[in-house]
């Protein structure tokens, strides 16, 4: 039991072989035990509780996608009875309802395990702004374990769940993942309802899921997704298989136009994933960043810090000194700001996204870096806002820009540290995303997260059609 | 030819006849001349350029569907070589380039004869906050011209020209229609580009139509819709022939929400009109207007008036003394709202349009008074914003729904005055409106503006299509 890898292939293969949830349940809690990181939860559910949803479950139910499906949640993503504190104590309070996506994954048969650590109101891409002790990264102990969603990243990728729920506002479901080598999967917004998440950006936010493998990912988003009509943000979004389409048009940066901050490690190793998807068969057409970059500078140079601060507004004109500093500064800042600044912001991105619709429109999806180049524990307490901004800076434009995303880990660099890319789609190309990123993940022949497991076997195709995706039959 | 109607039905018909464009334009300054009311207009294209331009379309062009027809612009929307002043000369400048709709207009055979005098900025719906003389309203002089498009509205009902051009973000092109007994069409939010535009909420402004028939005004809108990919807010909205549906469900309000400020004439009077669309085969279903008037709140109570600063916040800020006091004191409001006051309007104008889906998934259309009772000057002078609000009661809410509009004309009340209802569709139901709209209209036997003149028979169909309209077939 100790080895039994977590993923959805070898568990559900597990479950349908007469394993019993409850005994993975008390698995996972043993695990947890034993990885002594007190940075990881926020909170459990008590092992008691588990093991009863668990043992609700009954015998073996292959109609329930993810029956026995042990996962974490991110601590400001509700979950009934659990506290929800976006990592301020003073902040917290007692949900009674689960959030819309945490009870379409209980009702497929999931178990929550427990609530994850994150940067304060899922404001950082770091880790480290957090008032509890912060996760100890899985891949390599001196690089900080990315943020927000710090502990969702690193439960998953030390094997103490199968998949953990993270959010993404400007990264935060894609920068953890690469820092600690598993799937990040950022969904087009409004895909899956964000009703019972602490807002950071309410019009940007996305739920995320983390996972060892692409199917898994895409298998929960699968879950997850769908229309909310309680919910402002909710939007009816094509979440079915997709085909890999036999010609891949894949915007490339320019070489000009990437940012590595000096790490050529990091250069070398996004030349290798473009090799990869070349192998694939990909066909790449250049496209230059700097018009991202700029939207990117709309998120916290602009506007958008208002919605951090129109989120928790009262929170924080009440409590500013409970605040985490970093924090405090940032969200702080956005009191100077005027509605008309709001608005020029708003022209200013639709200004903007309306010029880059002719890139998108010649391109299937892009592939960029996730991070420029992993940031230490070190750089991070010596720099706690630049050192945070280069993270972003692939993710931060892509929520702005209604794009949909998926980091997937690439070969480790060469330097030993984590690495990957991140495939951008459009809104309502996850599927698409998840076809690509699939095979391209395949072909880095990946140990998963830090559990030193391999990639399972595709699952044997149900009615000939693997999960949410569909084999390519080229017909001559 | 002083009697010639301008409407598109016979004016296109004494072209067909030989009747030259150049004779019209030359009767058209004639009767500006002798309409003897210098607040219509704030510019006229210098007569001879208007021949020009009228000897340069040639010989009758049946493919163009403008051919000759005079207009007038609102002078918030450039004309290339006029001033562009919004009804404050320290603003004005003159375009090089005509706003795409004007072009569009042009191309398609339009004749541009001047510039319309407004509410400064857009600001208003009384069309009395102007620095130049106010327009005299064409069917009661007691009564103000309605506004913003004060002037647009009265060219077109004093039979001076063809159709004129508006704009509408709460209602400025629907209350000065209903004001003067003329056709007003409010488009749905992005199908007619907005491209050389002054913005008065640049999220919410469109380019509407005054025409003194349903079918004028349709045509015109069909000219100059289009999405515009160099304008951020445009949208590919369907603009083709739409049939009048076998069973059309019409939101009637109830009696309850229903304001009219103690105008029990104005009750009747929509009573009228409802009891007009009853024998048109409309079934009615109640809606209550209350969560409406909510969305309007935010308006003018709310961050969007911060939109109306941001579109001229350098100038405003330069020239505050030169602007008129009322708008001075409604723009200025705006720059005590935050940033995040902006994202909390924002937040509860989601909201609000979420929680009104399911009233709107159940109508066709919504049918309300155009204005709850008509103000006149004196009461504009004694309460220079609230008569103005009370007028906006039922158009307010409309741009920020993203819903379109059609304001009809209805019978003259029971004191002579003009009233009338206005259509109110989901987005992209332009053509629907029309197609209703243009039957209650009929059904009223109106006289158009004060021309006296009455309704053209339907233009003979070509190829067996009324333009713009499918007419009904019900085969049993």
């Amino acid at each position: 039991m100790t080895d039994l890898a977590l993923d959805l292939v070898r568990l559900r293969a597990a479950y349908a072989g007469g394993l019993a949830p409850a005994d993975v349940v008390r698995e996972v809690y043993a695990r947890i035990a034993a990885a002594a990181d007190p940075g990881i939860f926020t909170a459990l559910t008590p092992e008691a509780e588990a093991v009863t949803a668990a043992e609700a479950l009954g015998a073996f139910d292959p109609a329930r996608p993810l029956y026995g499906v042990p996962f974490a949640v991110k601590d400001n993503i509700d979950v009934a009875g659990l506290p929800t504190t976006a990592a301020c104590a003073e902040y917290a309070y007692v949900p009674a309802a689960d959030a819309t996506a945490v009870a379409r994954l209980k009702a497929a048969g999931a178990i929550v395990i427990g609530k994850t650590n994150l940067d304060q109101f899922a404001t950082g891409l770091v880790g480290v702004r957090t008032p509890y002790p912060v996760p100890v990264n899985a891949c390599d102990p001196a690089l900080v374990p990315g943020g927000s969603s710090s502990g969702s990243a690193v439960a998953v990728a030390r094997g103490l769940v199968s998949f953990a729920l993270g959010t993404d506002t400007a990264g935060s479901g894609r920068v953890p993942a690469a820092l600690n080598n598993v799937v990040g999967l950022k969904p087009t917004v409004g895909a899956v309802p964000t009703r019972g998440v602490v807002p950071a950006c309410r019009t940007l936010d996305c739920v995320s899921v983390f996972a060892t493998t692409v199917d898994d990912a895409h298998a929960v988003f699968t879950v997850m997704a769908g229309y909310d009509p309680a919910d402002p943000w909710s939007k009816d979004v094509p979440r079915g298989p997709v085909a890999h389409p036999p010609v891949l048009r894949v915007g490339l940066p320019t070489a000009e136009s990437l940012r590595f901050f000096g790490d050529d490690i990091a250069r070398a190793a996004f030349d290798e994933s473009v090799a990869d998807l070349a192998a694939l068969g990909a066909t790449f057409v250049p496209v230059d960043l700097e018009p991202f970059y700029a939207v990117a500078d709309l998120l916290y140079e602009g506007a958008w810090v208002a919605e951090r601060y129109a989120a928790i507004r009262g929170f924080f004109e009440a409590n500013e000194d409970k605040v985490h500093p970093v924090t405090r500064a940032i969200v702080g800042g956005a009191r100077s700001r005027s509605a008309a600044d709001a608005f020029d912001g708003l022209y200013r991105l639709a200004a903007a996204r309306r010029a880059l619709d002719p890139v998108l429109a010649g391109i299937d999806l892009m592939v960029v870096p996730t991070y420029p180049s992993p940031v230490t524990l070190d750089e991070i307490a010596a720099e706690p806002i630049a050192a945070n901004s280069r993270l972003g800076t692939y993710t931060n434009f892509v929520n702005l820009m209604d794009l949909s995303a998926l980091a997937v880990p690439g070969r480790f660099r060469s330097d030993g540290r984590p690495g990957g890319v991140t495939l951008i789609g459009r809104a309502g190309a996850d599927g698409l995303l998840a076809a690509v990123g699939r095979r391209l993940h395949a072909a880095v022949r990946p140990t998963l997260g830090a559990t030193g497991l391999t990639l399972p076997d595709a699952p044997p195709p149900a009615a000939g059609v693997p999960d949410g995706l569909i084999p390519i039959a080229v017909v001559g």
